[in-house]
């Protein structure tokens, strides 16, 4: 049970953005354009180390979503982002994608915990100096997603279907609300 | 020396809101309305919560930054905050504020950290749940900042002198950009 009382029964981050709208505004862009805007990296490699980050930091509904969602948009779908969630060293993504979700890893442990060798080593393998930016804000995104849905308890459905469905949601709407109809009321 | 080669020689989180404005615009937004928009806590109580979680994740720019902000906003100023930052349960802030702080850094930790007890200490000191939801969201936040910041190694100014001048910055602005000059580039 979630730790306060919501305005709906959504579970994860889709109660707590209805519960407090000013807040999902920004946090709805902000995700919109580091997942989905214009990038060098595809949608499902960011996807892909949005649900990497959420594992590292154990938050079910998170990982759930976002591997959901990455398996919907990268080649190999599900069977590569087990993989890459098990062990990104020797998924079979690029060696470009490996050396950003080192970085992703280090994040999640803290700012300090990212080296000049991992950044080396990303650039190495071709990554550029705003892959690797969006890189580290994706993961530290994902540091606050993780700790916001988990800090307040809120719900993660056990059925993979309820994923499923948000990844077709997701693809068919990305992650912007709809915009307002004047006829109804929210 | 910062990861990546930045557009500008901006300390902390400035130089990259300037490196990359796509992301910078939603970022300022949500912390606009977290840290200044109409709440039932004060600006400087949140600007507490922002230093003590920056504290607690090491980052040393957003913790001299926030500090300084609170302690601009904060009746009792810097010796308060430095009260708090060392040990919230017996620094002079309302019982409120300690419980509150207490979850912000059950946060700081990660997000399952956050317990029942917390919460309801924090309910039976008079917190609100918007109020909780805050709390959560505001540490949340900062532990994406201070990762963002350390993890692309960004400069923090040794000169207490930098931090005093962006807290009367933060007065008299706030957060959100200025207005673009239609009359110069950017």
């Amino acid at each position: 049970m979630p730790h306060i009382a919501l305005n709906s029964a959504e579970p994860g981050i889709r109660g707590l953005l209805r519960y407090r709208p000013e807040t999902a505004r920004p946090l709805a862009e902000l995700t919109e354009v580091l997942l989905r805007g214009p990038s060098t990296l595809t949608r499902g490699e960011r996807e892909l180390i949005a649900a990497c980050v959420s594992a590292l930091n154990d938050c079910q509904y998170c990982t759930a979503s976002h591997s959901a969602y990455a398996a919907a948009q990268l080649p190999g779908g599900a069977a590569v982002v087990e993989q890459a969630r098990a062990d990104p060293a020797t998924a079979p993504v690029s060696a470009k994608l490996k050396a950003l979700l080192a970085i992703a890893a280090a994040v999640a442990q803290g700012g300090r915990a990212v080296t000049a060798a991992h950044v080396e080593s990303a650039r190495a393998a071709g990554a550029t100096d705003l892959e690797i930016h969006d890189t580290v804000l994706i993961a530290a995104m994902f540091c606050m997603y993780n700790r916001y849905v988990d800090g307040l308890a809120t719900i993660a459905p056990d059925d993979p279907a309820a994923y499923a469905a948000g990844a077709q949601r997701l693809l068919a709407q990305g992650y912007l609300p709809p915009p307002a109809d004047p006829g109804h009321e929210s």
